[in-house]
C-alpha cells in the first residue's frame, strides 16, 4: 500500500482494527451459536455475547497483541490470549473447537466482501459520471482512429457509451466475484467439524452475511480468490483503457481533450508551457500493480494438502494493495472524466484536416452500388485517396473524385457531394445509446 | 500447440478450415440479412446463401487464399477475392459496408464459443468421475494433513468431493465466461454502423448463436478476451491443486495413490524400479503453460483509440494455445482420477504411524471441558505429545496420558480410551457430501 | 509456434530432426570418453563414432521412434531402441551410467545456446541498422515529447541512437545468459556420478561447446532457463518501445515517419485510405508473447527434490515459442527501421506548431540569470506561454515576452531573439553519439 | 511493504529522509560542478556545498515538503522550494537547467545500488552459511528423489552445494543487474543537456558511485530495471527451490530435517502436536510476492516518447516491496539454514526402506557389462524390483535377485552384494565439492 494511491475508507478496511474487530466476531457469534445447540453452556454463550455488546472491541489494545504474539509466533493463539483477558472463566469456550484458519479465512472473506461492497460503489460512481458525459457528448463529432489513423466519424459520446458499457460489464463481473469471495469456514482443523457443529458455522455465516463454504479444508479454497483478484486485473485493464485513450487525446497535435489543470498545478520544473495528462498516465501504472495480483493468487491455489501457508504472506501484500489501489484508481478515473475539458472545435478541425478521406468508404460503396466491382471501386478510391493523403489534407478528395473521369462517369457531382455527408455515420448513435443505457435520453 | 499435448476435435477448432467456414458463414448470412431489409437485391442474397447451403466451403483451397494474401498482405481481403469467385455479380455485395474486424472478431467468438462448449464438456467428464471416486472412497480414512505435517483424520472421498465442489464452480465460471465472449459485431468500420444496418448483426449473431455485441468500436472490447482468459487460467490452477496432492499422495514414503502403470511403460531408463507420477507432474507444468495466456489477455485491452491491430497476434498463440492445452490436461486430469489406484490399507498405516497424535485436539478439549484452562490443557497435551513426535510414533500418545499424573487426575482411562476413535471425525462426512452434491447417496 | 511469426533457421533448431542429432551427438561423444577412460571397449567405441562419423543420423526416422515411443511412454527409450538398431552388439555400451535427463537437459542447452546465437546475429543486424538510420538523422531536428507534450527539440537521430544503446545492452544481457544457458551434465541419476566418470562430461562438453555443469541433481537448475527467458523478456520489452515510438510517430497528426507501405498493399478492406503502422502494433503484441514465457520459466525452478519432470511441458512450449517469436520480431523489426520513411519536413512543421513553445525553459533559465528568482521566472514564463498553448500555437510566445514589460525589463528583444534557436539544443548531439557509438562518424 | 516481512536497514533506504538526502546531494553535487565549469559563480558554488557539509539535511522537515506538494502537486518542485529556504539568494543555482527526472530517476538509480548492495551482503551470508552446513554434511548420505520417488543415494551436503552454486550464480547475476542500474542521468528536459553540460552529469555520478548514463531521453531507460526486477525474480525462484526442499524433508513421513522450533512456540492453535515449516511455507509465498514485480517493470520500458510517468508509481510499490521482500526472505532463508535441525539417522532409515531398490541400476549395468542386452538386464532386474516395490520394501532386491536363476547364472552372491555398496555412489562427492567451493575443505 502507498498512502498516495489510497483513500481512508478502504485503507480502514485493512486495518489491524478492522480485522480484529472481525475475529472477535467471528469468536462471539460462533460462542452464541455453541450455546444455542448445547455445546457450551448458554449463560455463558450470553456473557461473551454480552461483552462483545457492550463495547465491540472498543478497548482493543493492539500493542499487547502485538507482544504475544512476538512469544508465541502464532498471530490467532496471541488474540485469542489477549480477548480471554476480557472475559470471566468462560473464556475457555473462545475457539471451541475451532482452528486458527476459521478466523483468518472468513474474517478475511468478511474484509474482501468489505472491499468489494466499496469496489462496487466506486463503480457506480464512475458509471454515474461516464453517463452524463456521455449523453452530453452524444452527438458532438470526432474521428475514428484505428492503427491510430484517421478512419471515419464517430462521436465523442460513443467513445464513453462503450467505456460504460465495458465498466458495467465490470461491475457484474465483481459482482460475481463477491459471491465467490463471501463464504464463510468455520469446521475445523481439517475441515471435518469433528470438534465443532456445522450449526455454527452456519450461524456466524448468517451474522456476517456469508454463506458457508460448502467444503473446506483447513482452509477456503483458493480458486475463490483467484478469481477475485483476476476479475479486479480485468477491471484495472479497462482502466488502462480509458486511461490510455485519454491520453492519446490530450497530445499536442491531437488536444482533442485534456485533464483538468487546476490554477497553482506546475506541468514541469524545467518547461513552464507544460500541462501533462499525468493523472491518466499514473493510472495506466496503477494499473499494471493491480494486474500483478493475478499471477501470485493464481500460485497460491494449490495449497499442499488440507493446506500449507504459503498464501498467508502473499494475501497480507495483494489483499490491501490491489483493493486499495483500485479502490484510488477508480475514484481517480471518475474524478477525470467528471473534469475532462472537452474541445468539440478541436475534433471538428482534426475531423476536416485529411480532405475529406474519412469518406472514401462511402464513395467505395457507392461504386459498387453503381455497377463496378469491390476490386474496380477500391482501385479508384485509392488512387485519389492517395493524393489526398500525400498532400497532408491539403487538397480535397471529393474535388479530385469529381474530375476523375472513371468516377465522374458513374456518379455526378452531386451524388458525390452528398456522400460527404456527416450525420450519415451519426444516424445510429441513438441505437447504440439505446443498446448500452436502455434510452435514447 | 504442441501436438503430443493436443486432441484432435479442439484442435479442428483453430484449423483453418474452421476459421474459413466460419467467415464464409458470416458473409453469407450477413448477405442474407442484407437480401431481407433490402440493402441488395433479394435474389442475389438468396443466390448466395445457395451457394454456401450446396457446400458450405466443402470446396475450400487454404493454399490459394494464402498465394492472394502473400500479395495483399490482408487475410479477409484474400479471403473475399477467392471467395468471389465462387460466385456471379452478386460477389460485389459481399462484406457490403463491413469492415475485416466484423468477421475476424466474430469468427473469433464463433471459435472461442466452440472452445468452450468443448471445456464444458470436459468438466463435465471430470466431474462425473470425481463424484464416482468420491462415493467410492467416501469413508475411506486417510490422515488429514496440514503443513504437509500430519494433523487430523478425514476420508479420501473428502478430497474428491473438494475437488468436485472446485470443479462445479470452475464450470459456472466458465458458462459465465463463455456468455461474455459469444457477442457478435457486423458494425462497420469504427463501430457506427456507418453502412450496415444494426439488424445484419442481430441476424447473424441469431444464426450464430451468438448475442449482438451492444457497442463495438471497430472491434468487439478486449476485456472479454481478459475475462475468458483469466478464467481459464483459474481452472489451470485448480488442475494445479489436484495434480499435486496426487503428487504427493504417490511420493515414496507417503504412496497412498498411485498413477495407473501400465504394463510396458517404463518409469527411467536408467532404474527399472521406479514408478513415477509423470502424468500430475506434467499437468502441473501444462497449468503453468494455460496460466501464461492471462497476462498478455490483460495487455489487449487497452486497444488504440477505435482498435489497433496489436491483440491479433497475441491471439493467434493463446487462442488455440490455452484452450488446447486446457482441454487437453482436462481430459488427463480425468484419466488419472479415473483409473487411480488408490491404497486404503498404506492410509490406514499412514494414520496409525503417529502413535496417536492425530487425536491431540480431542483431548485438549475434553481436558477443557473437564475444567482446566485452554493454556493449560495446551501445555498438558503438548507435553506428552512432544514425546510421542521424538519417538517418531514408536510411543503411544493414549499410554502417556494415561501415565500422566496432571491428565488421569481429570480424565479416566477409560474416558480417555473413548476419545482415540476414528469414527468421532467422519460423523460429518454425510453432510459435506451433501452439500456438495446435494445427496448421501 | 505460429508459422506466420517464425522463420525457417530458428524453426530448424526445434525440430524432430535437429533434437535427435543433438541426442545422438551425446550418445557418441559420451561412449567416446568412456572408451578414452576405459569405462568400455575402445574398440566399441570407435565402432560408435565411426557410425556417427559415417551418416550423423543421415537416415533418421522420426516415425519409428514415435512409434517405439507410444508403447514405452518414454522418449530417450525410445530413441536409444532405435539408435540400437544402427549398431552391432556394442549398442549395449549406450547410455552406459546415464539417465535421461543428461540427454535431454544437455540437447536443450545445446538448442538455447544455437538459438541464442542467432538472435545476437539478429541483434547484430538490427544494432548495424539502427547505427546507420541514426547517423543519417543525427542532426534532422524533431520535437521531443515528454507525456505525449511537446518539450523540446531533439533530433530523429538522438531517438534512433537511444535504440541503438538499448539494444546494444541487450545484446550483453543476451550474450550472458546465452553463457548461463550452455552447460553440459552428464552425471547420471542424481547427478553423483555414480555408474559414470565426470570426465565423460567433461569430454561431451568440450565437444558441444558447453561447459560442465558444477553440480547437478538429475536436471541442470533451473534459475538458468529462468535468467535466459527473462533476458528474452526485456529484449521484448525494448521491442515494445521502439515499436510503440513508431506507431505514435505515424499517427495522422504526427505524421513524423512511416512504416514502408508496398504498392498492392491494402491497409483496410472498408477504407482505401488506410496506411496503417500493422508491423509496429504486430510487434507489441509478440513482444506480449515473448514475455510471457517469464512466468511459467520462473515457476520451473522450484522442481521437487532432485527433479520432477512439470518443466518439461512448459519447455516444450517456452522454448520454441519465445526464441521463434523474438527471432522473427527482431527481423521485422529491422526490416521496419531499414525500410523506415522519415518526414523531416513535417518533423518541422509540428516543432513550429506551438508558437515557440519549446523554447520555454531557455527563457526561464535567461530570467534566472538576469536576476528573477526561480518561482519569479517561472510564473512570467508560464502567463505568456498559456496564452499561446490556449491560442493552439496561433500566438507566438517570443511575441507575447517581447510585449510583456516585466520580461521586457531584463532582456532585450534581441536577448530573448537569441534564445529561441534551435541549434542551442543540439550541440551536444555529437557527444551523445561519441559516447554510444564511440563515433562522431 | 508489509512490516512484518521488513528489515530496519532497507526499510530505511525507501524512506523520504533517505530519498531527500539523495536529492539534496544531487542538486548540491550539481551546483558543485556548474561551479567548477563555470556556468554558475563560484562562491554561490561552494556556499551550496557548505549547506551541505554542515548538516547534511539534518533539519529536514518532511510535513514541511509535504505540505508545499499538496499545492504544486509536484514534489521535486515542492522540495526545491524548501531546500531554498535553506539558502540565500544562491538558491536560484539550483536545479539550473535540470528537469526533475534528473533528479528522480538518478535518486531511484542510488537506491537500487544501496538497496542491491545490501541484497548482494545477504547473499554472501547465505552462501556462508549453506558452505558451512553442506561442508557439515558433506558424507551425510540421504536418499536422492526424482519425481518425489527413491532414486538412488546422494548426500544432505549435496543438497545444500548445489544451493550453494545456484546462489553464488544468483550473486553474480545481481552483480551484474547492480552495474547496469546504477546509472546518472543529468540531462535536462529530454535529454540533450541544451542547458546543462553533460561535465555536471559526469561530476555527480563520480560523487555519486553511479556511471554516467550514455543517453537518457528525460529519464534513464526502463529497460534497466526491467532487468534488475527481473533478477530478483530468478532470486526469488531458487529461494523458493531451496524452501521447497525443506518443506519436503520435514513432512511427517519424511521427516530428514525440520526447521528449528523455539521454545514457546506453538504450532496450531488446535492441534497441540504440530510443529509445521511455517518458515519455509512463508518464503514460498514471499518468493511470488517478488516475482509478481516483473511484469509490471517489463510494462514500464516502452514509455512514450522520450517519456511518460506511468512507471512512477509502479516503482513507488515495487521498488521498496521488492528489495524488502527479497532482503527479509534471505535473511529469514539464511536463518532457516543455520539452524535446521538435521536427522541423519532418519536420512539413513529412509534410504533402508526400500528393501535396495536404489542400487537397481548398478544391478542393471553389472548384468551388460555380464553380457546381456539393455533390454534384457532391465526387464530382468525390473520384475525383482516390482516384487520388492510391492512389499513396500519388505522384500530385499539382493534376496531375490540371488534367488533369480536368470541373475544368478551371470552374477555370484559376492557379486551381487558388492554392488549393494552406498560407498559407490558418494565417490565422487569431493570432485563436486571442489567444482563448486574450489576446494576438499
Amino acid at each position: 500500500m502507498v498512502p498516495r494511491y489510497s483513500r481512508p475508507e478502504m485503507t480502514a478496511i485493512w486495518a489491524a482494527e478492522n480485522r480484529y474487530r472481525i475475529w472477535w466476531q467471528i469468536e462471539v457469534f460462533a460462542a452464541e451459536a455453541m450455546g444455542k445447540i448445547g455445546m457450551i453452556p448458554a449463560e455463558d454463550a450470553k456473557t461473551i455475547r454480552g461483552a462483545y455488546d457492550r463495547d465491540a472491541l472498543g478497548e482493543i489494545d493492539i500493542d499487547a497483541i502485538d507482544a504475544i504474539e512476538a512469544v508465541t509466533k502464532h498471530d490467532v493463539i496471541a488474540f485469542l490470549t489477549w480477548a480471554g483477558e476480557k472475559l470471566g472463566p468462560e473464556k475457555r469456550w473462545l475457539h471451541q473447537g475451532m482452528t486458527s484458519s476459521d478466523v483468518l479465512d472468513t474474517a478475511l472473506a468478511v474484509q474482501l466482501k468489505q472491499a468489494a461492497d466499496l469496489l462496487i460503489r466506486d463503480l457506480d460512481e464512475l458509471l454515474k459520471v461516464l453517463k452524463r458525459r456521455a449523453l452530453e457528448h452524444k452527438l458532438t463529432p470526432t474521428i475514428g482512429r484505428s492503427h491510430g489513423i484517421h478512419a471515419e466519424p464517430v462521436t465523442f459520446g460513443l467513445k464513453l457509451v462503450q467505456a460504460y458499457a465495458e465498466f458495467a460489464r465490470n461491475r457484474e463481473r465483481l459482482a460475481a466475484a463477491r459471491e465467490q469471495i463471501a463464504t464463510c469456514a468455520i469446521s475445523g482443523a481439517v475441515g471435518t467439524f469433528a470438534n465443532i457443529d456445522p450449526r455454527v458455522e452456519e450461524h456466524v455465516a448468517a451474522e456476517l452475511g456469508l454463506t458457508p463454504e460448502p467444503v473446506s479444508t483447513q482452509v477456503i479454497p483458493r480458486d475463490r480468490h483467484a478469481m477475485f483478484f483476476a476479475t479486479l486485473g480485468v477491471i484495472a485493464s479497462s482502466i488502462e483503457r480509458l486511461a490510455t485513450e485519454i491520453r492519446h487525446l490530450q497530445r499536442t497535435e491531437v488536444l482533442e481533450a485534456e485533464e483538468y489543470f487546476s490554477p497553482g498545478q506546475k506541468g514541469s520544473s524545467a518547461m513552464p508551457h507544460k500541462r501533462n495528462p499525468v493523472l491518466t498516465e499514473n493510472l495506466t501504472g496503477l494499473a499494471r500493480v493491480v494486474r500483478s495480483a493475478i499471477t501470485p493468487a493464481m500460485e497460491d491455489v494449490a495449497l499442499w494438502h488440507e493446506r500449507d501457508i504459503s498464501h498467508s504472506s502473499v494475501e497480507r501484500f495483494i489483499g490491501p494493495d490491489a483493493t486499495i489501489t483500485l479502490d484510488f484508481a477508480l475514484a481517480r478515473l471518475t474524478a477525470v472524466v467528471d473534469k475532462l475539458v472537452v474541445y468539440p472545435e478541436r475534433m471538428q478541425k482534426n475531423l476536416d484536416r485529411m480532405g475529406g478521406l474519412v469518406h472514401s468508404q462511402r464513395v467505395l460503396l457507392a461504386l459498387t452500388q453503381a455497377g463496378l466491382s469491390r476490386e474496380e471501386s477500391y482501385a479508384l478510391v485509392q488512387r485519389n485517396a492517395m493524393k489526398v493523403w500525400e498532400s497532408d489534407g491539403q487538397l480535397s478528395l471529393l474535388d479530385l473524385l469529381k474530375a476523375d473521369p472513371d468516377v465522374s462517369g458513374r456518379l455526378t457531382d452531386d451524388d458525390l457531394s452528398a456522400l460527404f455527408n456527416l450525420d450519415y455515420h451519426l444516424k445510429h448513435v441513438d441505437t447504440i445509446f439505446d443498446r448500452v443505457l436502455g434510452t435514447h435520453a
